[in-house]
């Protein structure tokens, strides 16, 4: 009953990442979104928008209830989105009154998503400063070795491996960079009410917004992006760069490790079913596969920026379908891309000039 | 650990399809990556390339087998594919020499995939059929209602029911046909061996292919497929055709349904956290977000017929991320189409003409 | 002010096909849509719609009119499409009664590129037919030599240039059948008038199409294709299995090309401006780029299957901004073919056995 | 012979921008290759490696060249770039020794892409502006107009035409900040030579370098960009986004229009050929069909970044195909965005509290 290649009980062997599954995971999700609630509680309290006795065993409710998933997943079929549903399992033991009031699905899903975000970039920023520094210790170890520089898959004139390693790293530097300046546009509440206007939270909007926002570590907002997705879509568009950036390694290292270019040894390769001999560069090939998913998803991302009015069932749940599978992706990619450059145990010709 | 819509604890309640999630079930492939191998010892031992004792010895072996996912797994993670992994299970119980010799990877993997594909289009003909007819039962009911026509989202002259009818399910009809001529090129067997060229089986390589073939019920297969992926290709691309259709059917509804325009009335709609009185045309948007869905994914499809040389790790891994997605999306779709036109209570101005 | 690859001073020289270029040309869709309003103005009047001598004139003047291509652009910026101009240009000298009363834009724009697509598949297939058939001399020349096979980029067994051959012609023919049966589904008339439904036409709609069908050779059909556009989605996937197979092609002649590989020779490789010694495999590189090219274009051609009402005006625009470029990197994919394909004097060891 | 929207003689009235036309056209492209040529010769001149008098007549001979475009054409369809045609055209009147030498094609072409984009930046930079302050303009008129807010095509609750207009302007401000830090990752000169390793400049690269980047007023760079592609795909997103943000307002104007609806006014709306009454939203159509083009070419520019070794021509190629026409797309697309602005008269109900 696994369909995504991510969960699926062996090809999860070859594409999953259980560190960002994990970000992913409903828990957590389902954790996100009821401190979302939580929240909304506590700050409706104290700015006087719900009782404030009522708000805090709301709050404290949401915190301790236990959520039957497969009773959302019916609602979903029937509201498109898990709120209603879940709503209506914390007014079991929550205070109807000084819950959710004011606040729509797309606060706490898009929020929670925001929380979502924040642990996925922090274990993307890891792990691309670890595969930075694993390639620097490449140029390192074998920056000197001459290689053959190649220009239209034709041999062109000898360059040095620091050459061609360079073109690995420099660009994954740049993208952490781009993250840092990236962050900020999507670790952001998003807090609108029924039609994204925040009209139930009357003069208290800037308050309620701050108080949440502080609470849950994010940013606030003067204005819910609930209908604006270029955030989403940037940052969808970021992981397809990371990946693309370590597609071009892995091709690279594909076409080194061919039989009479040999101009890399990888320890660890894959074996076959029908020959034994064989090592296939498993690793680097799967690096330009995930950049090729990628490059095809984030697509998808763009054009659910297409969002009308002021929630689009259609462009919202087409980007559910699409970025974690990104970002698992992504976090794949620099898993293997680590994995694969702590098994070369040579790059050009060793003998080379030093 | 679910990262995908379809098998999301929660979201499966809105994308997800339990049949075609049993079709594509990590059960049903390795049972059809088992009838394979069992298929292989018998034809090779029918024919003299394997013991005939030991071959049948193997065959009962491979069809009791239990095998250990996880571990397939691991192998997956190192070899790039399932097969050498569960080559060394099966050996633990079959004699060795009758087992997988002369097959590859990809004969097992590809044969399965058509004997998956053969049953999600017999579901998919199936629902489509569904679909037409409560098309046409709502056409009869509804067709003679008059209807405004609108082009470029502008109101233009009045048409009928039946005119919007007919261009929902025409397509559908055609998609009918068109699997019919699809199916007996991708229902056939791989059969290659290590570089897809069937040396190992020698003179014998016709009488084992239709062996295979005819004890699977797949077409043989003058050459292996292997590395011409127009079929699977060809495959995703009327996925996306059937899709593709719905979506417009979808895109219809949402629009008919607004307030103001109410020229179609649903009963099932979804309910909203902060709006109770709403009631949104969630199966409608549904259908977009699916079109939209497949739309995009049929693109990794076609990058994935650059597939170089005898066997290409990038592409075909590419093909595992996406065709089931695919699948799943338009077995969903389907469903979703026959259950919103089951739950349309009226199509236009029920007072007009009839 | 030429925007387009296809189209630039230069760059027209690796991606333009003149023969292509001329069935998509301006004069071209013109001539169709001229030849369609004719048609129409005589249709309507062997049927009583026009009066008989004033169709007549009609027809006489729309096939001799003169048409101001840079008037109709203005109006194509105010109006989306060009037929509105078009008409008013013409009702300069044909009578206005007798001239696309009951007909409507996309009737005329539609029905010109059936014809436009009649003759894109008439090359299309001549080529695929060329390019099959030098492939089979290269397999008769070449196909005994050995050649090591090759998987997941990493020597393999030995088998023979046939076996490569194989996979690369094999799709095309192919191709070449599956053309056969999509050409129906496209090549016909697109009649429905304002909203569709041919009511202007009376009783009198089946003998108009008829008529018009007849006249411009295409297929008549029982319901206008409007807003069903499964057609022109579905020829657009079929370019890009076209392209995707000789993709395929290409990118395995790029990897036989390499020095350490060299398992194949071309004559009339490209310059370097700073290497003149490398003779890079250029055409074959571009296979793989057109491949690419159209693998991406086709997913715009799947969303706008979803096309609301009765006519889109978002979803129609997208197939001109698409299809004409999907057709045109087909028609030089396959011209590029050909000339590769004839410009290999050797693969696999010459000396290797007959 | 006008394949492209962007240039046919008549689509181009919808499609076309002849500013943007005019930045990409090949005449601006040549004359940023020469003057990437003049400089070159000019600062290889100023430090030694050339004579500096023949390096003088060579900058000189270059900047007066007439260059033969039809021939240019030829050898790029053997040589796959315009350069070594280029140059020798050059050579008939420039001092061969003091040209280019040391540089390589891909210097050539993406410097003078780096400068095509630092003219196109200006001028979408200029058009966002525009549409920014034409929609302030808007709020200011019709801000407090009361609007019906709709989620999932629904009636929500009633918000303001302010909440509305936010929507389409404050992601267009974001987008502008975004350009402003982008751009610096695109503006830089490209140099490597023949294999990226700026050899043959020996230890006056840095120099050399520095002038040809001080004298173009590009940025200069440590390291060549020719195989780290993540600049100009990034540079693709970014285009998109803007797309995709206009493509959001477009499809809410052609909601808001709609018969039934009717909470827009505009002029200057497009007609029918059959229905003289009807004005079509064509402007704001035409918003979300250039939004789903570019969300649909930006994955191209992504899977151009898998660029293998020092120069892959199959994907730099591709970027040739897209770039352009994501540029022309985007113009476009805000040309179109401040026309229908300006010609909106109402938005929201009137009579509505102010």
């Amino acid at each position: 009953m696994t369909i995504s290649a991510f969960d699926h009980p062996w090809l999860s062997g070859l594409f999953g990442d259980p560190v960002m599954a994990e970000v992913f995971s409903a828990q957590k999700q389902m954790a996100h979104m009821l401190a979302f609630e939580a929240s909304w509680s506590r700050a409706c309290g104290k700015f006087g928008l719900f009782d404030a006795t009522k708000a805090a065993d709301a709050a404290h409710a949401i915190e301790t209830a236990k959520i039957d998933f497969a009773d959302i997943a019916k609602g979903m079929s029937k509201d498109g989105v898990p709120v209603p549903r879940l709503i209506k399992q914390l007014k079991a033991t929550a205070p109807a009154e000084a819950l959710h009031k004011g606040a729509t699905s797309q606060d706490v899903v898009d929020t929670a998503l925001a929380m979502t975000l924040r642990e996925a970039s922090d274990l993307i920023a890891g792990r691309m400063l670890d595969v930075v520094n694993q390639l620097k210790t490449l140029e390192v170890r074998f920056g000197g070795n001459p290689l053959m520089g190649r220009t239209r898959m034709q041999a062109a004139t000898q360059i040095t491996v620091r050459d061609r390693i360079l073109t690995w790293h420099l660009p994954l530097a740049g993208h952490l960079e781009r993250l840092e300046t990236l962050r900020p546009k999507i670790e952001k509440v998003q807090i609108g009410g029924a039609a994204g206007d925040r009209k139930a939270l009357g003069d208290k909007a800037d308050y309620v917004v701050g108080e949440v926002a502080k609470s849950l570590d994010l940013a606030p907002t003067g204005k819910a992006w609930h209908a604006m997705r270029e955030g989403v879509a940037d940052y969808a568009s970021f992981l397809s760069l990371v990946t693309g950036s370590l597609g071009k390694m892995g091709q690279d290292i594909v076409l080194m490790s061919q039989q009479g270019i040999e101009e890399i040894t990888l320890s660890g390769g894959g074996g076959s079913s029908a020959m034994p001999h064989k090592q296939n560069p498993v690793a680097a090939e799967l690096l330009v596969t995930l950049a090729r998913f990628n490059a095809t998803q984030v697509s998808a991302m763009h054009h659910a920026m297409v969002h009308e009015q002021e929630r689009s069932g259609v462009a919202w749940s087409l980007e559910w379908m699409i970025l974690p599978q990104m970002a698992m992706a992504t976090a794949r990619a620099l898993a293997v891309a680590l994995y694969l450059t702590q098994n070369v145990t040579r790059i050009g010709a060793d003998g080379g000039s030093t």
